[in-house]
């Protein structure tokens, strides 16, 4: 019988298909069916949702309560809006120590403090030992989208550059160290954090920032492929302009696995006019989340997605299927 | 070590404490704190969230998806909002049949359609078997309050009368006779229903609904005592009056329960100015979801939640502190 595998929440092309065979097709409408990280309502309204259930809950650099918060953030910042307010929901395993639930709502409330925005309502719900593996948060946002704004994973133009906003893959690579079967002692942190002040601080370029993604589960590449896929256009990326930690990289090479497919959580993609890519760049560099942002690549009529190598080749970019890693978020 | 109990999600005075001592303490402001089953936001929206995580998936009268649902439309009703756009997240345990997701979907399509309402956000995450039980269901949805209308857990006033919208405890019977533990070959089905459109009809009457409130996890009990306790009133209700299936009666007597612990999903108490009471009734019969409605009781100024029995005593009403049934809704 056919049934649900951890391929189908791995952020690559099998999630996307049981979305649009199950979801869009009971629930289709014109918004849903626009797939961006958050929808576009009446009133200049965006609104989104996201479910944490990663494991292990406390890691370096972060633990799902700052994951709940930031996700929620960055979803609402992808579409160029302004986070307001949010919603928390807890499924919580019978025997969960209190004190773990205070050190994760106080993560919580250093992240919403960070990124300006409140939780105006909530959720608890506590389920049997063994029927929730310790606990999982959902947040929705609400966020709004100034006048004259529009940031879509549609609007990629050939002659478009891509930036990424730092270094890549910095939370799935400790989030994969802080599990028991990887016992290396290493100090990859997690990059969780809120980017509404980093998008604030480019949306100065106004209409020249066509796409905001956040690279989350499938990493870069799956991005990438979205990009190109929803906007009709075609990605090379340079190798040798990718901005990725020493640490990240060496791992990387030791377990076999391409940074590119790694999660982030405190990373952006921006698409950007090709003339104001220059300064995009240099005002990401003025924000503490932003300090390594790159011109990445850039957008061509190819259809392709594609990846040019050091040596000066080119080659098709691996798109992520299915789990490299299961509760990576 | 102090922990997690299953009773700190039952709805009752347990579950106020967690709230109060780890999620309030950290989130706390203004909106938050006023514990409505709906925020209200600036701009006259209205935004709330719920998981679902009841046991088992499917029984008599509905399913996960149809509550998750309902759930949330409701929640939003009961701020007077009428609800116009939803979130879904899904959590599912890795080998959950395909077919199964697929009625789930198409039970909240349905439900979907009845309140009127699209889904037009939502994420997707797959868990390793063992990691969760089945599947789980967040939804939030956000709706808009028409001007001059202000329902509010804290406008009861003595003198009002409270309403119930039909038979109580329906769908915690249901869910009960549904697990393993309880073998009958019963034919009680859960009430879940979507109340919007019930809500608009009695709104008819503009200011003289001062509170509405679904009566779900703590049942019709949980609900007198917030309301006793938000708008710092009293609250008597006549047994006699309560409208409650013969059938769930007869098993709260073999099973000892009281029915005014078990949870509702398709009803609603209503307080209403006295003078419209009949009225409201009236109305809310006009309605296939409120067809058994009744006046139950009446507002004071005791502080305390009575009710006056068959033989004309009156006595304080059993609040429930924990858990009664997990995995309700």
């Amino acid at each position: 019988m056919d049934c649900i595998k951890l391929a189908h929440g791995g952020g690559g092309s099998k999630m996307q298909n049981l979305i649009n065979d199950i979801f869009v097709r009971n629930f289709g409408n014109e918004i849903l069916n626009a797939m961006e990280d958050a929808a576009k309502l009446s009133g200049n309204l965006a609104f989104t949702t996201d479910s944490f259930t990663v494991k292990p809950i406390f890691f370096p650099g972060g633990d799902i309560g700052r994951l709940a918060v930031c996700g929620t953030v960055n979803d609402l910042s992808m579409r160029g809006a302004k986070p307001l307010y949010m919603s928390s929901a807890f499924i919580i395993e019978e025997g969960f120590p209190m004190e773990e639930l205070d050190r994760i709502a106080a993560s919580m409330a250093e992240a919403l403090k960070e990124a300006n925005i409140i939780i105006v309502t909530g959720d608890t719900k506590v389920v049997e030992k063994g029927s929730v593996d310790k606990i999982f948060i959902n947040t929705a946002g609400i966020g709004v989208i100034a006048d004259g704004i529009d940031i879509s994973i549609k609007n990629a133009k050939p002659g478009d550059m891509v930036i990424v906003s730092g270094n890549i893959g910095d939370h799935g690579m400790a989030v994969m160290m802080a599990r028991e079967e990887f016992d290396f002692k290493g100090k990859i942190l997690s990059d969780i954090a809120p980017l509404n002040n980093l998008v604030k601080d480019i949306l100065a370029l106004g209409g020249d920032i066509r796409v905001l993604r956040d690279p989350t589960r499938g990493g870069v590449s799956e991005t990438l492929y979205e990009i190109a896929n929803m906007s009709g256009v075609g990605v090379e990326i340079y190798e040798e302009k990718l901005p990725v930690a020493s640490g990240v990289k060496g791992m990387c090479d030791i377990l076999g696995l391409d940074y590119l497919h790694l999660a982030n959580e405190g990373k952006l993609i921006a698409v950007v006019k090709r003339e104001s890519a220059d300064k995009a760049v240099e005002l990401m560099k003025k924000n503490k989340y932003g300090e390594n942002a790159a011109v990445i690549g850039e957008i061509n009529d190819s259809g392709l997605v594609t990846i040019k190598t050091a040596y000066g080749t080119s080659r098709i970019l691996d798109r992520p299927s299915g789990e490299l890693l299961p509760r990576i978020c």
